[in-house]
């Protein structure tokens, strides 16, 4: 089957309908109106087999994270996601597969409001990527550079538990099937914090989506905002399963460290903190304040236990080359 | 090296710079202006080792051509590139191929006018893919559809070269030292047309930019403008190289069916015949008037020698699942 059908059969109409979609897939490019009070956040992100996912991970497992990831960055820009492109490269023509991919991307963007309006599909090892488009108003929105010193470090939801499922899985720690069950959930099947992004436009003075960790993530922002963070380890949240995970001898290395959470880091003026707490509420987001921005210090973000710098839990972020 | 610093050291202000960039490459999204009066043009392709260019190509090749594809849809749109986002999956962190890689990519965005804004790089089996967004007016597009029975069919430059280079790489066919280099060149260092496909907006009926061979693309044409198709075949506009090959006995195949030329193919109202000329002339792009749309036939596209039917050289376009 050529290129033009493959893309036709499983990539016209997928996800949501916009009316500012002039041309969608079928012409060498999509035409949309961006409408002028706004602007366009644009981000990507790809996935390849035994980097990003171990080989024979589910279609649409595939398809919900290629979409959550970048849904994430939308979320922590503030932008309201339209529209995407899709690349797939797949070893073979796979009908099944790609009726599978393309069911759960067409769902998922339709629930996210995108419309996929490109896609390319191409022979070779599996290897997917995601260029998605949202938008912003004029003159707001979330990036690293605005922390400042005396700013309250909020995070979003529980951390850690994509990183402690990886572990489950490779039978690095022991948890119950209950609570294996409940972090490969969060592993597989990541939230991207959309509305709570929305609603932070105007209150957070920087923001990113904890993709590689919280400790590194911080970095960024230290980085671009010139400043250092303080986090109170004891107000880290986590999890049932990362409780039990605690009592079992485990320390918070996965929640400070670990990647794939894809909740929401932000810092805030203290005088917004009641409007935060309120619209978590309004939106059923766990929104947990764990520390402050501090001057420019050597360490870029000092994690502190009872008030007191706690060196073993200072640790390097994961790092990786993807 | 981490992520970040891959993307950091290589992608950061790449190619042009523009106003409308309200945030680059280092935060989470890009944002970007699209000017009130505009809208946005947007398009994907993605090559594979393998399916797309042999193995070690020369980074600086896979740069050309990798946004040169993507910059042929702008131009076929009619369309002013601006900016894109670029994935690249290598098998291992290659800082020679990168520092090639990324300032041929640099280099040739900054004189198309396009900057990119976004990135993501990952280990694995080498695979490029680059989103294109383009500024259109907001009441012009040349699309697919909107071929008309009487206009005018046009392409640009001369067809087949690209073809005739990969069957010349191949040993398929012999020619001479200079023909083989000159054929090379287009293959590797095609040209998009966007000063034409910029100049055609208003003009043009309906268009699009040859890639999967003319046959193949007219046919898309004929069905998006439910329509069809009659080219003169002596009209068809070849290279020297091409022409000798002809005299050696070769034949239209390549011509009428390669892919990868990357000129435009597009109809007109016979009443623009006259600026068409001037404005190729101004441009210094040839524009060969090869055929014309006629009512929906059996065939999509019937090629013609002194009039008549060619059955000969009536070839079914190269299908490819790419």
């Amino acid at each position: 089957m050529s290129e033009f059908s493959v893309i036709e059969q499983y990539c016209t109409a997928l996800g949501a309908s916009h009316t500012e979609t002039d041309l969608g897939v079928g012409d060498d490019a999509a035409v949309v109106t961006v409408p002028p009070a706004m602007r366009l956040a644009v981000s990507v992100d790809s996935m390849v087999e035994g980097v990003h996912f171990y080989p024979h991970t589910k279609p649409a497992d595939l398809a919900w994270k290629l979409l959550t990831v970048n849904l994430s960055d939308m979320a922590a820009m503030g932008a309201v996601p339209k529209w995407a492109t899709v690349t797939l490269t797949m070893p073979n023509e796979d009908h099944t597969w790609l009726a599978d991919f393309s069911t759960e991307l067409g769902r998922a963007a339709a629930e996210a409001g995108v419309q996929i309006i490109g896609g390319d599909t191409t022979r070779g090892p599996l290897n997917l990527s995601l260029t998605i488009m949202g938008l912003l108003p004029k003159d707001k929105v979330i990036s690293r550079s605005g922390a400042m010193v005396g700013d309250d470090l909020y995070v979003s939801g529980t951390l850690g538990d994509a990183a402690l499922a990886l572990a489950a899985i490779e039978q690095r720690v022991a948890l119950s099937a209950e609570h294996q069950c409940a972090v490969e959930t969060h592993l597989h099947r990541p939230q991207a914090q959309l509305a709570l992004g929305q609603a932070l436009l105007g209150l957070a003075s920087a923001g990113l989506d904890i993709s590689d960790g919280l400790l590194g993530d911080l970095t960024h922002i230290a980085k671009a905002s010139k400043v250092s963070f303080e986090i109170d380890s004891e107000a880290v949240p986590v999890s049932s399963a990362y409780e039990a995970y605690l009592d079992a001898g485990g320390d918070l290395s996965f929640a400070l460290a670990g990647g794939d959470d894809y909740h929401l880091v932000f810092t805030a003026p203290t005088q917004h903190r009641s409007v935060i707490d309120s619209l978590a509420t309004d939106l059923s987001v766990a929104v947990t304040r764990i520390g402050r921005v501090v001057p420019v210090a050597p360490t870029p973000v000092l994690v502190l236990q009872n008030g007191k710098p706690a060196p073993e839990l200072n640790l390097s972020s994961f790092q990786h080359f993807e």
